[in-house]
């Protein structure tokens, strides 16, 4: 398998895919999808050779960036060891890894539950806070993505079904979203207060005492990387306790390292009561997802049985790939240059992208976590069209630019260890392409 | 970490369990398991060195075996290519993964949609039954387990929630149990054709136009390996046909061998319209699962977008290690060897042990997959208690071997490559254990 790319076998894998492989939220009779043979850092490669910068991130995940030596060796080394075991034993890389999360999270959370992405994280996140609080209602925004499950324990027959039948008692939300406002607010102080009025009424008429948790995303990732306002979470915070309301907070595509932070959250005024998480914990070089759980939560299962669980939870390849993926993020400084990074050269390659270019209607995010939104008319904001959207996909493609494409909008989500010369490469091509599409008169 | 084992690693294994992690479907205060240094076929080992008969195949997902060196191999080499890609890529490895899968499905099952294990295999199918026939309500038997996850869909905001709110709609119902019939039954024949009578009237009654399908484990595990009498399937199949019902049949612990086949189902006379699978598929080696799609309901999503995806759909690690399980399962004939093993020396074999022990009151299975039931009373049935259970666990693993312990039955499901030498081991501790038991006064 470590032969020389052969064209050949990019034509076979295209040949094999139509015939058999069924994809995620796609239409399969018009999926087209690049070949890729290979990556490392920042960059990949299809089965010609030809090389591209993954300002995707893939979905989002490989933060570390593609195939980091020490995440590869330290599967390599698992898999010599012990490949699979279940999760009732007792394993010592899987305690090394729960070790690594816990001693980023805040104070009190010292127990992890690991699942295999992060639509069950949140699964179970949900269900720990529907059996803690005795509650049922789950709120959530609009603008969010949580994950593609919701249905097979119902579907279970056994007792673990009994404490389980749910996916009633969803209510949604609007959260703050300042260049689309829902509140007819014009500042972000505004949108924040008015976005909270919201919540409140939201919660009273739904019945506070019915409400189990609310579930957010820290920063809002596939809707739109949605940077809360001031003091939107700190007042989130406030209205749950109010209430005896659980606050989750989604951290999946967020979370480790994404913002420049471990969490999103460190950097606003909120400690939630329970953490998710997948992604970026280890780049997905192995499947894994979880929930951070505080003693308080973790607690009411010490005599009663928690109902929830799967086979895979805590896998050790999956366990070995978290503890060298945080190790060498920690050595490596990789947090803190997503930080700088973002704040240096990002911000302000993206400021002049918006200054040049009518179609930017509006550019925000911290870290290597960016949107630029386009719009046909910066007055209305109403949206370019999909059309549009696809002719920009295409041509940052042609430059060699994995581009991820959400709606109206070219979210800039490289892995954190690009370099300032490789964000000036997109930019080129983002500033290029935008020139095109906008001399065709859009 | 190619170390020597070393106990002190096994102390710090269970200290750093203790301190920070949750485990599945257990009370987190009375936990204890096994920490387990390594393994190798039907074999592991804790960091003393004391080694112990895996009867169990960990949650009955280690068909090949532990550390099969072919299978590690692969991720080892797939490790260094590529460890991660996005789903919305062409990826050759995927590529004959799904083409080692539906090879070993009936005619016109063509495609594979791959997930991360047994819960979201199931969440997926369940909505493609749901979209292909418009309507609402699964069945499935309260004998059953198919995945710990329901909410995270309807959790989300966006529009992937809409065709999903779903998680009502749930009815069960009883199946076939000949040693515990719903049905007052005394014959497999009288059995299936009751647990039929049964069946229709409950899709008479729920109304058979808002049934869009009916779930069944093949063969039932956790629930005690419940083989199917004589037509019960191929019944299930003509009334589903009568009605527009489609059959999805849960794979997930019976496929890949289980059966001392491919598929339980090639055992019985039934297509099913959808097949669900994950463990022994790949062994466990890396969080995996899937569903298996006829043409007839892909075709459905050819124009329009299934609604339904995941970061870690067809990750590469997890296709290397499908890849590398079924060709050494086929090359090495390990589904033969579970089917000779099962009828020539297991099913003898226990045979013997329920003619010895008062306290076994039915035995059942085929391949490497079987239930020993305990009872009180032979003539009431009445299960022993849970304390019988729990010495006859401890006795077990003190004797060198890792049970499958569910309710009141002893399940034997060592890996498919089990010699008759390993399968005398356990009968023997099998039989010691009982005799202890049963000279207690049970
Ligand atoms: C915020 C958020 N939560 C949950 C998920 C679901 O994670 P997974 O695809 O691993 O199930 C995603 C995936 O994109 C996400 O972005
Ligand atoms: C028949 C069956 N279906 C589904 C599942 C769920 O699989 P997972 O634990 O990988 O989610 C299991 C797990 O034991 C199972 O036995």
């Amino acid at each position: 398998m470590n032969a020389p790319l052969d064209a050949a076998d990019g034509d076979l894998a295209q040949q094999l895919d139509r015939s058999h492989v069924f994809h995620s939220w796609s239409a399969q009779g018009t999926f087209a999808g690049l070949a890729i043979a290979g990556g490392s850092g920042t960059t990949v490669w299809d089965f010609d050779g030809r090389r591209y910068l993954d300002f995707a991130s893939q979905l989002v995940n490989v933060n570390i960036g593609h195939q980091h030596p020490a995440v590869v060796a330290a599967i390599r080394e698992q898999a010599e060891i012990l490949t699979t075991i279940a999760p009732a034993t007792v394993n010592l890389t899987r305690g090394e890894a729960a070790k690594r999360i816990v001693s980023r999270a805040p104070d009190g959370f010292n127990k992890v539950f690991f699942t295999n992405g992060g639509a069950d994280a949140n699964e179970n996140a949900i269900r720990m806070a529907r059996l803690h609080t005795g509650r049922d209602k789950v709120l959530s925004t609009y603008r969010s993505y949580h994950g593609n499950t919701g249905a097979a324990i119902v579907a279970t027959g056994d007792w673990r079904r009994v404490p389980n039948e749910f996916a009633r008692g969803h209510v949604h939300f609007f959260g703050p979203y300042l260049y689309r406002s829902e509140f007819w607010a014009e500042t972000p102080e505004q949108e924040s207060e008015r976005a909270l009025t919201h919540l409140r009424r939201v919660i009273e008429s739904e019945g506070p005492a019915s409400i189990a948790a609310i579930v957010l995303e820290t920063v809002p990732g596939t809707a739109g990387i949605l940077v809360p306002p001031p003091g939107y979470l700190a007042g989130v915070r406030a209205l749950a306790d109010q209430h005896g309301i659980l606050v989750i907070l989604d951290e999946v595509m967020a979370g480790f390292g994404r913002t420049g932070r471990w969490f999103a959250f460190d950097g606003y005024d909120i400690v939630p009561d329970l953490i998710t998480f997948a992604k970026g914990v280890n780049s997905g070089y192995i499947p894994v997802g979880g929930v951070v759980i505080p003693d308080a939560i973790a607690n009411d299962f010490d005599e009663r049985v928690f109902p929830g669980g799967l086979t895979y939870s805590g896998h050790p390849l999956a366990m070995a790939s978290i503890v060298a993926a945080l190790d060498a993020m920690e050595s490596e400084g990789i947090v803190t240059h997503a930080a700088e990074i973002g704040a240096d050269v990002i911000e302000p390659a993206l400021a002049s992208l918006a200054s040049a270019h009518p179609l930017v209607g509006d550019v925000r995010g911290e870290g290597v976590f960016w949107a630029i939104e386009l719009v046909a008319d910066r007055g209305t904001r109403e949206p370019v069209s999909a059309a549009t959207m696809g002719r920009i996909k295409a041509g940052l493609l042609e430059r060699g630019v994995i581009p991820f494409i959400q709606d109206n909008r070219i979210h800039v989500v490289p892995p954190c260890v690009v370099t300032a010369d490789e964000v000036g490469q997109a930019m080129a091509a983002y500033d290029e392409v935008l020139t095109t599409v906008e001399r065709a008169g859009q």
